[in-house]
């Protein structure tokens, strides 16, 4: 791993306990327990990696940061909960741990808790107003997700407009930041975050990929339970659109959620769909480059990270 | 009711339906379900009222009164669904008409557009930090109010702590908005919102002993769950003040939520606690009346609603 990196997550990680220590026992035990997991750290090492890039430190980035993973945590204990997953991290969920109350309040905490990081570090309003949008727009992603979960036909288009806002957001709003808080010109910093979108959309494609290809072992969560909730992941909607009932006929014939893997599997190296996932991956990688051409780096610490990004195999 | 306040109720009432209607349709309906609820909207009249009070109008605060609607009606559909209240405003509460993840993304979706109005009007730092710490302040009341239900011994003062917070810091900080929003003296926003914490902690009290002293037809909300889920309202630690193992004898003797309050309501009224309870609401008052002592009010509507409040019977 590369240094800077493995730096930068181990600070991240033990800042991240400091951030709230002085609220009732039940809501700090709980804000310990999720952000004392092994989360990658991708979203406040993007910001602070922007912040390098472009002017050479973090300093003033950094409590954005990390708000940005804060919040991000806020977003997995919730899901979580909608999406009935026992698993994360490689450690219990929050509501299996604990129950739902906790797990939807401690949410609540963290959004609060990010929030007010922001607010008291007086960062400039263009950056609060990113990060707002941020949050709705993951708000309203995680809402055609679950509405998703029970409509037929979902198109490649709506898929898209879906994890744009779920999850594409929240890499393109962290690169923003590291930005706006060297108060970067406005109409450079959308071409980061542009570059960002582009990044979040090949991230989730790539999610949805390892997630059906992929055991449970290497990526420490569990699997499966999305296909068995009819999550429109993007392996699902070319499948449906190769075969209208593809899924169906799987899901009625084979009873067990490793059997329906292992077809699906199948059926997608059979018709080749592999191929087409990883050249749509490729396509978005390009498309973020065209964003940022004119973008005048200072180092390629932000870049060299994304392209461990693209090439994870977990 | 006076003619002001019901005008207002109504505008409030009819824009909070225009505040949300782009999103996906999933949480387009379940918010204009939540907000259509006959909530009194108390906290946005007193954020209105006192723009007025003091500055003869309310036009620049009252994008921040909407936020306070809309940041109040999150906290009420989560604290729903961890109390598993079934009835909110005459209506069905959101996770009992839809399900339980609909009503953790609603709630989740309001915090985000509360939010979001208020950083796209443009209001000042000190305005966005004093609905963030307000926000913060509620999500840790909530948790000591869980952790309270299964807490033996909580003191009085670990109520008032409790109240403080869950309750107070959404009466408060209306109240400081309706100042802000126009470049108010910080020193004196402060007064008010100090004023607004003891009207809170009053307007708490009162609500704990109407919920007991009162029918279920009159609240327009479930009761009794309080005292079943082993809630500390006031009128309950000041009876386990009296004979420390009173509410646990009762609920073990008597099985319905019915018999139980009956009981209760018969030990407040033969120890005088009705009394001391109406003291300590009347002595809040006093205190509040204090912190405003040097004030200059151009009209006497804030302080008009907030006596209404103060002889409410609901």
């Amino acid at each position: 791993m590369n240094k800077t990196v493995a730096d930068l997550q181990a600070k991240i990680h033990a800042d991240l306990k400091k951030t709230y220590n002085s609220g009732p026992n039940s809501l700090v035990k709980t804000f310990n327990y999720v952000i004392s997991g092994q989360g990658k750290r991708i979203r406040p090492i993007l910001t602070l990696l922007t912040s390098k890039s472009l002017f050479g430190n973090y300093k003033k980035s950094y409590n954005a940061a990390l708000a940005v993973e804060i919040l991000h945590n806020f977003t997995l204990v919730h899901d979580d909960i909608m999406d009935n997953d026992s698993l994360r991290h490689g450690k219990k969920t929050v509501h299996e741990k604990w129950d739902t109350s906790t797990a939807i309040l401690i949410g609540d905490a963290m959004l609060a808790k990010s929030i007010n990081i922001l607010s008291e570090s007086n960062y400039d309003d263009k950056l609060i107003k990113s990060f707002n949008s941020a949050l709705l727009a993951v708000c309203e992603g995680q809402a055609l997700d679950k509405e998703f979960e029970t409509k037929k036909d979902v198109t490649e288009k709506e898929y898209f407009t879906m994890i744009e806002k779920k999850t594409s957001y929240l890499i393109a709003m962290p690169i923003e930041l590291g930005a706006l808080a060297y108060d970067y010109p406005l109409k450079d910093a959308k071409k980061l975050f542009n570059f960002g979108l582009c990044i979040g959309k090949a991230f989730q494609i790539q999610d949805d990929f390892l997630e059906i290809m992929s055991s449970p072992e290497i990526m420490k969560k569990s699997l499966n339970s999305d296909i068995l909730l009819g999550k429109k992941t993007y392996p699902i909607i070319l499948c449906n659109k190769k075969d209208k009932n593809f899924i169906k006929k799987i899901i009625k014939k084979h009873k067990k959620a490793e059997q329906i893997i292992f077809e699906i599997r199948k059926f997608i190296i059979e018709n080749k769909l592999d191929i087409k996932i990883k050249k749509t991956i490729e396509n978005l990688y390009q498309e973020a480059n065209n964003f940022i051409q004119t973008i005048d780096f200072k180092s390629n610490d932000l870049l060299n990270f994304v392209n461990r990004i693209k090439t994870r195999k977990k």
